[in-house]
């Protein structure tokens, strides 16, 4: 594997997807081989899996059936999209990955992080992140930014109550204390321009 | 729980299908509560998991993605269906089960049979089966046995080579030998009627 696999973490209205598309253009711009995805990535059978979690009638999903097809459709994600372009030398930047099934549903829902990351093994085999950006804010203030971008759409997490929101922030803190090589937190308590730069900052200094 | 989760196992052609229903019938009509199922068990979002599974025009999943959906409908039709029939103290006949998964997908398919349990682990959460017949037929004289009955449509396994059915038939051997309290071998190498009576049998001694 010769490329390089980025993942973007954090609570809601940490800013992380807006930076990423940001930063994926000036690395391109600087010359690199740059992709951005999240699951499911447009691939099909990821896409048919989402649709099920997401299918409003699905009112028994069970929260370990939702922790099961998540990591399916993270396998089948990973193999088709994510792989072919580690194999091809690209820098792949991921909006979300195995931390925030660790953070949400680990943590947050209260089904244990060992267990929902032993369960993730089987399917991502050793595939962690190289690197992997925990854009740090609190998760009240995250929230403000939400109410305050009308544009945005909202999803079912951000109608999720405040301590829903804690406890997620709780289990990134304690993933980034985990895995310290790995996990860099990214202080995104500040102007965007200056997340953005610290994060890109990270990005290069770890590629180079 | 005050009920019996009883699977019934094995390849293809070992008859354990039409024995459970008659068996269904016969405890029946001693007055026990039974029921029978088997996954996804008409449960609503299993079906839909299985139909991702079963759709020829996903040539691409994965081995690992297909694993996780079985785990995923698993989970969904264990807690919609078996538990809430064990609280009520209920026999529960359930045609195939984790071992499936065990000797299918793990060791025919290469995935690992202690890897594919741990991950099933996640989806079941320790309700094993109490009982677990292994139908134990040699693979050649099972498939020729669906051979014989032209009334028996045929599914996606049948037509995989010996080879393949003589590794599921070597994963459920290594199932019994390693899980000796929980399931028992029922030789299915004779009439019928001799394999049903063992089978009872070995089903009455346990919930007596």
């Amino acid at each position: 594997m010769s490329g390089y696999f980025i993942t973007f973490e954090g609570g809601e209205g940490a800013g992380k997807t807006s930076i990423l598309h940001t930063i994926n253009t000036k690395l391109k711009s600087l010359g690199y081989d740059v992709i951005t995805t999240r699951e499911p990535g447009g691939i099909q059978i990821a896409e048919q899996i989402r649709s099920i979690i997401l299918n409003r009638q699905n009112t028994e999903m069970e929260e370990r059936t939702e922790a099961l097809l998540y990591a399916a459709a993270r396998r089948q994600h990973l193999v088709e999209k994510v792989l072919p372009a580690l194999e091809e030398g690209k820098i792949i930047l991921c909006d979300r990955f195995i931390d925030s099934s660790l953070a949400y549903q680990g943590h947050a829902r209260g089904l244990g992080m060992d267990e929902v990351f032993t369960m993730n093994q089987f399917a991502i085999k050793d595939c962690m992140p190289d690197l992997t950006l925990f854009f740090d804010i609190d998760p009240k203030k995250g929230l403000d930014r939400i109410a305050a971008n009308k544009d945005r759409e909202r999803n079912r997490l951000d109608f999720e109550n405040i301590e829903f929101h804690n406890l997620v922030y709780e289990g990134y803190q304690i993933l980034a204390e985990r895995f310290p090589d790995r996990i860099r937190t990214i202080d995104a308590d500040q102007t965007m321009e200056a997340v953005e730069k610290a994060a890109f900052d990270r990005i290069i200094s770890y590629i180079k």
